[in-house]
């Protein structure tokens, strides 16, 4: 069974220089004196703005105006601009004869609408092994959650079973990951989207952590809908995207009401109001629409795909080989795999460390090596715990319980990195993972407001 | 009866500077041969961004990193930059304790959200004369449409009227605009209020169109929550902000459902998941926060704060006054108004053209003269074809009907400024609507793609 396909190097081999992102010169305090350039670890949370991207934007700022709401000049230029960033998305994703895109501010956004426009009666299937913005949207629906599979192979078979066996037989709908954004590996995607077809089900790939990793094409993969976010894609400016089939959006309600998604709207003769809505897009982005930060992801999908995208994964891979063979030499570092070693993953690593809590070691990462990564749970609460083979426990949202050091971590660390990330943050990490582990951090930390901080004893 | 209360002054006797604005250099082709600077006289749709919020923005922008999500220092320094930002904005709307400010992405937005946490049973109050934002929204509610009032007193009186009569005698929200977006006109928003609150019914503020042109106080004006969007303030990043009362926001199920909404998740004996969710702002704000859209909106607010929001009013209501002397000049010109020519209002006056197609007339000041207005019904359909006199047409959603010029109008022009106008935008308006009515347009104009655009004979 093919999963999706990856390309691999051997590590050190690297394809291409990064992209230039906003934020390589940064330079933060560290809490043993002097400052360092900021390695930014925590891609899988937010990816830094690419300086393209960037560029873009500020050329485009003086010449914004109303999209689709003015006579003006610059209100024709950014409605142009807004409606060809549709077509670009469009074109990045593959987009079908007929797919819609529409403009969400994210992922989670987008499965939120998706989960408003379901057919009555909808059965949704999920994995439990997704994170909240894939686990939580479907409210109004029957949602079948299946238990983490632990390979590709059982993921499938897992799906069909649980499609084969619904009752009633009515419209279903499937949501997974294309990529973890606990373990970054990828999902058999194609093949449960045979799977979900095969039994009269649609499915929906969250392409949040896979679409900053790997091209994502939603006719290859032959997936219903396609969702990802723009802060993830290098594009921070609060857009997101919900692309695929127009047939259920074009049939709900509206997702916000409002001006932009009606049509016409008049009384009637009894008080009432009488609602038009539009068939298009539009329908569901009520509001003006935030033409800047849509700007930026056809800005991103351009970049990207100029850049080569087969060689940015090449690269990526090289990388990820590289942290992966780092961490195997530190016997108390535990990698956190669902698949086990050999399955192909984006640049998204989690890992405990025997003997540290989590916050800790995140807290340490920061404070003295200048490098940020991500502790807690990661939104992927019962997937995390699975992994750690923990119980429930009390941690905030994403945030990390506060133990001991010394005491077995509850919660996890995560690095994460893509097209921008340069070698040095690499080794960096890998070099303060071996020096905290051999050595102990130089501070102590406490937990303060919910974040772990240094406390000098 | 006081209605809000706005300073006036004498025409061309102008108080201040305009602020920086992007754009203001921009230079846009004529039809009739060379460019011009482009005059942004559709700041009522979106404003151009001040430059202090783009200057605040860029000196962020290499410091982005995930809010409520990471350890490293970028993602805590967001992370308060987005936490300060909820409480600059909390105290630009003059906040009450226990207030809540949430993130949205418009004003449409927020008053869907509102719409979302409606108690069981709620009945809505709305006047036909808001636009669509505040109009639609209520889908689950029973909504009391009033008809359009002729002055504040009547607004008041119909209110208190329809709040007295509603039976059951439950639960109720009156939604009322500040500043309507079609007249400009200001409504007696604290009268509303209290007629609200006597008769046991809340009230929430659509200051959409009042926040960019007059300071709010929420607890002067004794509203329950104010809703504006950012890009009307000068703040156009894709967020806006619901701000008041927290009882019923706690109490409903979260407006969107994903991680960080999400205190706690976790797998259930029977196979389904429990969810705890947060109770504060962040209930109704999953997803990565957008903190480049909510940091522009606190970089605006301070910005209109230090310079002086009084003054910033003072010089504003100049230039309607010039505006409407020099319309009053021109026969053929009806400006439109629901309370009357003595009304107080903001920089947002709508008029029609004796003989033209209102469409037409916006396009030929764009492409004849540089000056971006918007025409159409402006997401306000049942008034303004009140304020017209006509029967409900089947105009594109904000666009315009094409009827051959010399037929009555069935839509209006708007034109609409603010802090970053400067004097000869206002004067080259005055003087191109003059010209227009004198000598006609230079060119002729049809609508192609649902847009006015010149057409040589």
């Amino acid at each position: 069974m093919s999963v999706h396909p990856v390309s691999t190097c051997t590590p050190g081999s690297v394809a291409t220089a990064p992209l230039e992102v906003l934020g390589r010169d940064v330079r933060v305090p560290l809490v043993t004196g002097g400052e360092v350039t900021y390695a930014a670890l925590d891609y899988a949370a937010s990816a830094p703005a690419l300086q393209r991207v960037w560029d873009d934007v500020a050329a485009y700022a003086p010449y914004y105006g109303s999209v689709h709401r003015g006579a003006g000049y610059l209100s024709q230029l950014s409605t142009d601009l807004f409606e060809q960033s549709r077509a670009t998305v469009a074109d990045f994703l593959g987009c079908r004869e007929g797919d819609q895109v529409v403009f969400t501010r994210s992922t989670t956004d987008s499965l939120n609408l998706l989960a408003s426009v379901l057919p009555a009666g909808t059965q949704v299937f999920v994995f439990e092994t997704e994170h909240h913005a894939s686990l939580l949207p479907w409210r109004d629906a029957r949602v079948t959650y299946l238990t983490a599979p632990r390979t590709p192979e059982q993921a499938v078979a897992s799906l069909e079973a649980a499609l084969a066996q619904r009752d009633p037989y009515g419209p279903a709908l499937v949501c997974v990951t294309g990529a973890s954004n606990v373990t970054g590996e990828l999902w058999p995607v194609r093949e449960l989207a045979d799977a979900a077809h095969a039994h009269g089900a649609r499915i929906v790939l969250d392409a949040a952590q896979l679409a900053p990793h790997h091209p994502v094409d939603i006719a290859e993969l032959d997936v219903d809908w396609v969702a990802f976010s723009g802060h993830k894609l290098y594009a921070p400016f609060g857009s997101g995207v919900l692309a695929g089939r127009a047939d259920w959006l074009q049939e709900a309600e509206p997702y916000l009401a409002g001006g932009g998604a009606s049509r016409k709207v008049a009384r009637r003769a009894d008080g009432g109001v009488d609602v038009e809505w539009h068939s298009t897009a539009a329908r569901h982005e009520a509001g003006s629409p935030n033409v800047i930060g849509v700007y930026s992801i056809a800005s991103a999908c351009r970049a990207l795909t100029e850049a080569g995208f087969d060689s940015l994964v090449e690269r990526e891979q090289g990388l990820v080989t590289r942290v992966r063979a780092g961490l195997a030499g530190v016997p108390q570092v535990r990698v956190l795999s669902l698949f086990g070693d050999d399955a192909p993953r984006v640049g998204v690593i989690s890992f405990v460390v025997d003997g540290w809590n989590s916050s800790h070691f995140a807290a340490a990462l920061s404070a003295e090596y200048g490098i940020g990564v991500r502790d807690g749970l990661f939104c992927a609460h019962p997937l995390v715990r699975t992994l750690l083979g923990s119980e429930p426990t009390e941690p905030g949202e994403c945030g990390s319980p506060e133990t001991e050091p010394g005491e077995k971590s509850l919660n996890a660390i995560r690095v994460s990195f893509g097209a921008g990330t340069p070698d040095e943050h690499v080794d960096r990490f890998l070099g303060a993972v071996t020096e905290l582990v051999r050595d102990g951090a130089k501070w102590n930390y406490r937990t303060e407001d919910g974040r772990c901080v240094p406390a000098r004893d």
